[in-house]
Formats: structure tokens, C-alpha cells, sequence
């Protein structure tokens, strides 16, 4: 139990104070190595109030350049903050390629004092301890080093602290009521605590357990454990990782060349009047949502110029402009292409109650990554479950999440290519890589079809929609929002 | 006044009706345009409350790609933005080349609310009136079109509203208290809305009072103004813009050529021991700043070579790590390109209490992107009057800002160059380009001299640190620090 664990003898003071200095050079050459092999670490500390988390993370950045790494103090999430989805605030602090970062609480933090608050029940804690599971092995199989430190002092040892911290003016304000509340309820602490690292055990992200009782005693610890950590690391850093099976419901879905497009039609008057009453209905239905704080997601992914600018724009008219945003995707800049692939993607979320659009998404990764190289093959093989586990995430947050695949056939797109290349207004729109990837027709087919099949869970599906006439997809696009709102509000 | 202003006719319902067609066909055909040409604009929608400022942009983004346009919706602000200075949400709103950005209120609406809260003092009021014409003019300086629409309709038409509104359970919601407020003192509000058009007042930002009885004739005049001055901003886009005269106290500043370098050391033991005491009073004024919730920002500049890293070092190493951060500043990336050049700084001021360290600066634009012309010399010429006023608003929040100019020789860089090109571990601190910098050290030092000479001013006066030794600059620096802290608390 974490007050009698069996730490490993303090050694004396000069051997701590040799081996430290070892330490601390050899963390000073390590980042120098990090950086050139861009290997993200991102180091949580973890441990009771008052065990000394911000000085101890203090000890350690003084060897690393301040270029190198950054701290974040993660509190309570604010009520603007638990308008996101649980994991929303830690993946958006995830380190950079090459960089550390350095958390002073997280997740566990959270957690735990939900669970000691009683403000989080035993089904959604089960919640938490699976996304945390899942997002610490998404990090560490996309190559991220990850280092979970808790600091453990003993219940005496954090009684006389808080009391020194409170008989000074200077530092009375450190000690918080949670900090109190512990230490009257050590043992009960230490058990939901002992829960939690079993719990969130992973072979590739262990917890390490401080013995933080001496200030320098730590600190040497902590330093020998990051280092031969980094070492590992680096070593492993070319390793491919378990592509794990599916454990997700998969929906039923068809492989593109088996849908029917011919027919697929409609007239000008049948549009026109379909048109308005589902975006009648449609507007109304996004105030319900607003009210009811429920959040969408609409993904949508199809061949070039098959229609989905003008699609997206048929939705969008019909909503309040104050409660959805459009976020068309391009290739990722350098900061997000130094950060996990669906960092961007996470940092685009909608708030409770408002709509986000993705014009193209992260189904990239295996698509035009997988077919032009940008990633690895054990990458984008992993990506359909990380994928699937990113949106049982927003789902299980709430969210309604619809995925569009807008479907046309080679000819058609030769047709609007042409068109677009004869039309001076259009012309933006038609670039050389588009006729590139036109060249690549049937490698993307293949990829797509393994993608829907992949990742139509019962959660998220996918759609097809037939776009051989816009007419006919706007409609059906429209109505399959409609309903997917309305089933939720009824 | 605004309540009989003399608002042209409305039009017959059938002349509406086609010129609506007209303009909105031309807003479309213009949005092109503004990709093409990289022109940001910024609409501004306020006015009295109901007076249907979500409506009517939702009625204009109807002839916008979706792809092309954020509108954002701003509240007062919150708890956490209010650690921040108050032009900083704001800023970060700004579009982005080619885009549209609309706001549903914004920084009118949070002054006059102020005024007629009580809550703005009329000291404050001056204050945020010059910070907003500066705002306003930097955007528009810098090729930005920032269209300001008021939406008025009478003291009786609000009542009205408001309470057809009230009258139904699904529009209840969206009456709040201010509504009902502003109705009640109709007059009241209808003089601070009128002094504040006038004391708002910018040539090149005008405002635009529509009349906005009618939702037709509202957006009528609304996309006639608009696709009208989207025109006129296409055409001007290659105009310069007059360089203003300074204005701000200037502090007294020396050419580089005449600061002396040659005796600026120190022993080992003194910087050893002046470092331990200096490094422990940085501690303790960080701990008082802290709860004083000052914001500290301190920028770097200097030769390649000279020795910031180090010295940020010196700083930081003393500084609890939750309480600052370091941005190391490289070439801007595309999203940053496509804002204001302050955009990217504005977005990572510190919040109050915090200190926010800058590793090379918003100088850039009259260094490097003066000299190596990724900018225009009326660009550059500009900017000393951009940045003297960007840091008054920061010193005006509260901040203390300290910028330093790490200074050495010619010789001393190419000893320095040889020894990182000849010492492994410190290859990855040189590239070709530090040598092509060299080359071009006196144009530098010219450009370094002038913006000393311009942007030393009172409330920010540049510090040189003479680092051939530099363990001298760096004692220097933490003395410069130290004192300017202590300045402020004691």
C-alpha cells in the first residue's frame, strides 16, 4: 500500500549529490538527442498536495533549454472547459516533436478527486479509466515517451508540511481545502489512489511512485527514471507497434462499386421544394439542440469536385451562424504535423450545443497518407482503431456524429474537372494535384472501401451520398441530419 | 440622434427584392476576388438588443462559401479572459488573409455596456477609445477592411420585439436582462451609443447605422455598403498608407558602435556568487508578482551567437515553472502569415500574474523582414508606430515589459560561428543562414540602431547587454530584471 511501499534505501547525501550530477548532465546531452530524433515527451506529475510537484518539476527543467519544453498547471476544468469533451484540455497540451511538456496534475487529478468528491460515479469513472487508457497508448504508439511520476509522502510527513505552508503569510495561500481534506482522509485517499494505478496500468506508460520525502532524494529518482526512459525511447523509436483488432459494433456498409449511382436524381421542383422544408426543419431543430447543449459533428469526405462545398452550404444555411463552424482541411502545418494526427482535429471540437463541420477530416491518415507516404504502413494500419476510438470518445461525450462520403463516378469527375478548367470563376478550385490523385483513381477506391468497412461503427456510420447529381445528394445529406437530430431530441 | 436619424426611404418591396438579388449574386462573385487578392475582412455587427444582428448574418453568410468565413459570437468577457489585456480576444479574432470574419458584438458592445453599468470609469473610457482607434487603424493600416454595421431600430420597435419574443417558451431564452434594460433607458443608451460613434470615428473604419425596421431593407443596405467597400479595399490593396509622426515619450537611447564592450567581465567567483543572490530575490519578487497578479514580458533580440539562450536561462532557471513561459520565435508558419504581424504575439501574452519570455520578438518585422523584404517599406516604415503602441496597451494593462539587446562583436560571432561549427554537440545552433546574416551585419546594425532610436520609449525602453563576457550580460540582465520588479511591487 502506497504509505508502506517498499522504496529502495536513500542513499547518502554525497552519493545522491554524484549521482545527481551525473543525471543531470546526461538529461542535458539527452535533449539535445531528442530533439534531433523530434521524440515528444510528455512527463505528468503527479501526487498528494503539498508533496512538491511544482518544485520538483522546477529541479528538472534546469537542465533543459527553455526552448525545449513548457509547463502547464492543470486545475479543475472552468465551466467553459467542461463544455469539451473530458480528454479535450490534455490532448490539446500534448508536446511537440522534440519537445517536453511537462504537466503539474492531469488526468489522474481529475479523476480521482471525482471519485473522492463523489462527484463521479462508478460507471462513468469505468468512462474515464478507458479513454485515459486508450489515449496514453495512442500517444505512446504514435511514438510519444510518456512518464507518469507520483509523488508520495506519508500522512504525517504531508500534516507537517501544510502546517509549515500555513504558518506563513507567504505561503499560506499555497494550501488548498483539498489539500486539508487528504490529509484527514489519508487512508481513504490512498486507496482510490492504488485504484487508480491499477486501473491505469499500461506496459508502454508505467507509473513510477516517488519517494518524495527528501527533496534532492526525489529529484534523483526522478531524473534516473526519465533518463534511461529517453534511452529506451530513442531506441525504440523506428519500432512498430500491435495493430490492435476491432472491438467496436461495425455497422453494415457496402463497398463503393456496389452502389448504384444512375437514377439517383431529381428535378429542379422536387429539390426546390424538399430543400425547404428540411432546411425549415433543420433550422428549427438546431435551436432544440443549442437549448439541450448537445453537440454534432459532420465529417465529410468524397472524391474531388464531387459536390461538397455546395453540400456543406445547403446545411449551413439553415443554421444559426452563431452555433456551428466550418473547418475546411488542408495539409497540416508545421505545429500540427509535429503533434499526433488528430491533435488538429481534437483542438476543433465544438462546444456543447453547437455544430462543427469538417470539410475533409481526420480520415486523411488513411487515405491521401497512406497512398502518397506521409506516415507509415503500421501507421495508417493503427489509424482505422485509433480513429474509431477517437469518435467512441465524442460519442460516449454526447455528440452526434455524422460522416458523409460524397460519391461520383470517374466520368462525372472528368466531366466537372473540364468545367472547371474552362470556367474563369471556377478555376480556383482545379489544382494539379487533382489531377494527380485522379491518376490514382483506384488505389484511393481500394482505400476507401477499407476505410468505410473499417470504421462504420453503430456510432458513427458512414453515408454515401450519390452526387452524380448535387441535387439528389443535397437532399439526402439534409435528411439524414434531420433525422439523426431528431432521434436524438425525441 | 439615432432615434429620428434620417435614413433613406425604404424602397418598394419588388425594388427590394431585385436590388437583394443583385448585390447578394455580386457578394459572390466578390468572395472570389478576396481569396484571390488575400484580403481580410472583418464585419462587426452591433446594436440594440433584438435588433436581429444573428439574423442578418445569417441572411449575408447565405452568399459566402463556408470555407471562406468565421463568425464568432462575443460575450462579456470571462473570468479567465479577463486576466488577459483587453484588446487580446479581440486581436485573436482578426481573419485571416482572403477570409471573412463576423462578430455578433464586440468591443463596442463591452465599452458602452461599461458606461452604462457603471463599471467604466471615464479615465477607462479614454483609455479603451484610444485602444480601440488604434486597433482599428493597425487593421486596416495593414490592408485589413473592418466594416462596422450598427443596427438601429426605435425605443417602441424594441418593445415590441422584446416582447413578441418574451411571449413564446422557445424565444423566451433570448431576451436577457440588458435587453430589457437598454428598453427602459432608451435615451440613456442612445446618447453613449452616439458619443461613442463619434468618439470611434476612423475614416478608414467608418461606421454604417442601418436601418434595421426591416429584415429585407436591413440586409439590403448592409450588402450594398459591403460589396461597395470590399471594391474600393480591392482597389487600394497597393496603397501605402501614411507613416505617423511618433507620439510616445521617448527614453534616451546609444547607437550600438558607441557602447563599449571591452571590460564588461566578470571573474567566475563574482558571477558565481552575484548570480546565487540575484537568482534568489528573482524567486521571491516572482512569488509577490504572483499574487499581485502583475504580467511580466520580457523580449530578447540580439546578434546570432550572442548568448540569449543562456541567458534566458539564467532568468528562468529562478522562476517557478508553472508561472512562466518561453516562446521561442522561428519564421512565422502559414496561418500566421496570413494575420496581422502581431497576431501571433497578441496571442501569447501572459495573463496576469504570469511571465511570458520572448525569444526573439515582434521586431522581426523591422529586422529581418525589413531586410530581407518580406515585408513593404511602408510596412516596416510603419511598424515603430505599430509596436510603441502595441506595448503601451500592454503597459496600460498593467504589464512591465523589459526588453533586452544582446550585444557583441563581429569578431566575437565568428569565434563563436567556428567553435559550434567545429563542436558536435553544438552543430544543430548554426546554419547556413546565421552565415548569411553575417554578411549583412552592418545593414543590421543600421536597422538595430533605428529601431532602438524609435521603439526605446518610457514605459519600454530597450536594455543593452554587453556579452562578450557572458557571464556579464547575463548578471546584467538579472539585475535589470530584479530592480524593474522590485520597481513595480515596492
Amino acid at each position: 500500500m502506497l504509505n508502506n511501499i517498499d522504496f529502495l534505501t536513500k542513499p547518502e547525501k554525497d552519493e545522491i549529490k554524484a549521482r545527481l550530477k551525473k543525471e543531470q548532465e546526461k538529461l542535458g546531452a539527452l535533449q539535445m538527442k531528442i530533439k534531433e530524433h523530434k521524440l515528444p515527451v510528455l512527463v505528468l506529475f503527479e501526487g498528494w498536495g503539498s508533496a512538491g510537484k511544482g518544485t520538483l518539476i522546477g529541479e528538472v527543467i534546469h537542465n533543459i533549454d527553455p526552448r525545449f519544453f513548457k509547463v502547464a498547471t492543470l486545475k479543475l476544468p472552468t465551466e467553459e472547459e467542461k463544455r469539451y469533451p473530458f480528454l479535450y484540455r490534455y490532448f490539446e497540451k500534448i508536446p511537440e516533436a522534440g519537445k517536453f511538456r511537462f504537466l503539474d496534475s492531469g488526468w489522474m487529478d481529475e479523476v480521482t478527486r471525482g471519485v473522492l468528491e463523489g462527484s463521479l460515479d462508478e460507471k462513468t469513472y469505468k468512462n474515464r479509466i478507458e479513454s485515459i487508457r486508450r489515449f496514453e497508448r495512442s500517444l505512446t504508439d504514435n511514438g510519444y515517451l510518456v512518464l507518469k511520476f507520483f509523488l508520495q509522502i506519508s500522512e504525517k510527513e504531508q500534516k507537517e508540511r501544510l502546517k509549515v505552508l500555513q504558518d506563513s503569510r507567504d505561503t499560506d495561500w499555497r494550501v488548498g481545502k483539498y489539500d486539508l481534506w487528504q490529509n484527514k482522509h489519508y487512508d481513504k485517499c490512498a486507496e482510490v489512489f492504488e485504484k487508480y494505478f491499477e486501473d491505469s496500468y499500461l506496459p508502454s506508460a508505467p507509473w513510477y511512485i516517488v519517494d518524495a520525502k527528501s527533496k534532492k532524494w526525489a529529484e534523483l529518482q526522478i531524473l534516473e527514471t526519465m533518463n534511461q526512459s529517453i534511452e529506451t525511447a530513442l531506441q525504440n523509436a523506428s519500432l512498430s507497434v500491435p495493430v490492435p483488432q476491432n472491438v467496436f459494433p461495425l455497422a453494415k456498409s457496402e463497398k463503393l462499386a456496389d452502389i448504384p449511382l444512375e437514377g439517383k436524381e431529381l428535378t429542379d421542383e422536387e429539390y426546390k421544394e424538399k430543400l425547404e422544408s428540411l432546411q425549415a426543419e433543420l433550422r428549427d431543430l438546431h435551436n432544440r439542440l443549442y437549448r439541450k447543449k448537445i453537440p454534432v459533428i459532420i465529417a465529410y469526405e468524397g472524391w474531388d469536385a464531387a459536390g461538397k462545398g455546395g453540400n456543406i452550404k445547403r446545411i449551413t444555411e439553415s443554421l444559426d451562424p452563431r452555433g456551428f463552424e466550418v473547418h475546411p482541411i488542408a495539409s497540416p502545418e508545421p505545429h500540427e504535423k509535429a503533434r499526433h494526427f488528430l491533435w488538429r482535429f481534437w483542438t476543433k471540437m465544438p462546444r456543447t450545443g453547437h455544430i462543427a463541420i469538417f470539410d475533409r477530416t481526420w480520415y486523411g491518415r488513411v487515405m491521401v497518407e497512406r497512398l502518397e507516404g506521409f506516415c507509415s504502413e503500421n501507421d495508417w494500419k493503427r489509424a482505422y482503431n485509433e480513429i474509431n476510438e477517437f469518435e467512441k470518445e465524442l460519442s460516449d461525450w454526447g455528440a452526434i456524429i455524422i460522416k458523409f462520403w460524397v460519391q461520383i463516378d470517374k466520368d462525372t469527375q472528368l466531366a466537372r474537372f473540364t468545367d472547371r478548367q474552362n470556367t474563369p470563376e471556377k478555376q480556383w478550385k482545379i489544382t494539379d494535384e487533382d489531377w494527380r490523385n485522379r491518376e490514382k483513381w483506384d488505389l484511393y477506391e481500394d482505400a476507401v472501401d477499407e476505410m468505410i468497412q473499417k470504421t462504420s461503427t453503430v456510432y458513427a456510420p458512414w453515408h454515401v451520398l450519390e452526387s452524380v447529381d448535387k441535387k439528389y445528394a443535397r437532399i439526402k445529406a439534409l435528411t439524414i441530419v434531420v433525422d439523426e437530430l431528431k432521434k436524438r431530441l425525441d
